[in-house]
């Protein structure tokens, strides 16, 4: 995504083994469960997109290691929860069990809360702080706080047990996945700016793009969820559609869907123009999120 | 425990009730699960120490509002979380249906999850940079993070899950207590020391004097479970001896224990004379917590 990505992804691994790796004996399960789950082979996207950030205003991407280590944690730790039983119990995750299946749902809860907690020490602990400051260091720390509390991940994740329940329209779903997916998408864009001096219009123009590639990865994800192969039994393999549960395409119909797609990434690209350095990766990414075909 | 403490146990009670209060109608449900707990009862202990803090370092003890509620936000997600089926299996909380018996596990689990990231934005809000700066919000946050994650509160969860199931010995449950409830107290204490520029020595005295009276509670505690009274049928009205589960009078006998509170309470007050400001109220606290009787 951005020049040395591959060095600059094993920064990340490192790190995030570092951060997790300070515990005691005496509670060495509830690390153990941290660590199955943040190196259950996450693709790193949410870090990368905060480097990628950092560089593209003129900073080494290393200066937003911090951020990009935290928006990672409340991304592990929002899968934890999701898995639980009371969510939406699943016993597998990326091809491995679930962290409750291994260590049990009171250890995955606590290592779920740990883990938030984490994030927040990440972006404010004194390396972070010598990397960016103490004032952009809170402001990254308020920004992701934001966006994964009430009125940002988790309020999505509210808004998607009520569609469980009853249809949703059109703004409730497109809020749903403004809120549950693009937030932490918007976080890690937006922590990359901040960690980088970014100007409001730098971190205006990194918001519109998440949000963008956020929904528009939705959306497409709901395509896909149509168009992909039945099971053996001839049924779909989506739980949405099993469900009845709303989703973009039963709302607004496919071809709808495509094409606010496409706009969507047009919009995500054209918003990459308020910064000077190299955007090509950037376009590439959400035009491959676009052309994806899983 | 300061001077006009009713005047800003109610700028607390408001200020909490501000910063849950911002949320959208699509995800009501959720702000209402934050609210009920928020506002079930607690006596605001931790706020309030953050606040006395705060005022015997010299400053006014609105300096350490927004910390002070931000512990407190804490404090609520884990009782929450404690509460649930996975964890005590609690149906009740202060008197009144806990979290989940009204909203639902998976509803709860999200308010939990909700309140640990407004915590976060508590302190790193632009209100509370206006009141102490940015590097003393961000080292707050900092302190609070770690104390209140796997090498604090979390962690000292995780050792007690370990209790309930193997005897433990009288460090493992020393351990236990200091993280999973000395560790809070003492991000309180010592984040009001840091919102009024405290110099490093009152740090640790504040540390200190929060350890001592985090331990002594939980002593106490023990004490009283097995001086209380027993219920109608004779039997002890205490989990921990039911379940013969380690605690600090089972591992010391009870003269010990006795002994052990009162040091603890002599250091507590003891740690306060590295302030120069009136410390009688804190010395009270630490009084009347060990003399209670329930």
């Amino acid at each position: 995504m951005f020049k040395d990505s591959d060095k600059y992804l094993s920064l990340v691994d490192s790190t995030l083994l570092e951060l997790l790796s300070k515990g005691r004996d005496a509670y060495k399960v509830l690390t153990d469960s941290m660590i199955y789950s943040v190196s259950a082979g996450g693709k790193r996207v949410r870090p990368m997109l905060s480097m990628a950030f950092a560089s593209l205003c003129g900073k080494s991407p290393e200066v937003a290691l911090y951020p990009a280590c935290g928006v990672e944690l409340i991304h592990t730790y929002s899968l934890i929860h999701d898995d639980l039983p009371c969510m939406d119990n699943d016993d597998m995750r990326r091809g491995k069990p679930s962290n409750h299946i291994v260590f049990g749902e009171d250890t995955a809860l606590l290592a779920g809360d740990a883990l938030q907690s984490l994030a927040f020490e990440a972006i404010l602990c004194p390396e972070s702080i010598s990397l960016m400051g103490n004032e952009n260091a809170a402001k990254c720390g308020y920004y992701l706080a934001k966006l994964c509390g009430a009125r940002g991940m988790v309020g999505g994740q509210v808004i998607d047990l009520a569609l469980e329940k009853s249809n949703g329209d059109v703004d409730t779903v497109s809020l749903m996945h403004s809120l549950k997916t693009a937030a932490l998408i918007k976080a890690a864009c937006v922590m990359g700016c901040i960690s980088a001096n970014a100007d409001n219009a730098q971190i205006a123009a990194a918001e519109e793009y998440a949000e963008c590639i956020g929904l528009q990865f939705q959306i497409v994800d709901d395509i896909l969820d149509v168009t992909s192969t039945t099971d053996v039994l001839g049924k779909p393999v989506n739980s949405d559609i099993e469900n009845n549960k709303s989703n973009m395409v039963s709302l607004l119909g496919i071809e709808k869907c495509r094409t606010l797609a496409k706009e969507l990434t047009d919009k995500a690209i054209n918003a990459l123009k308020a910064f000077e350095g190299d955007t090509k990766s950037l376009e590439d990414f959400a035009l491959d999120l676009l052309n994806r075909n899983k």
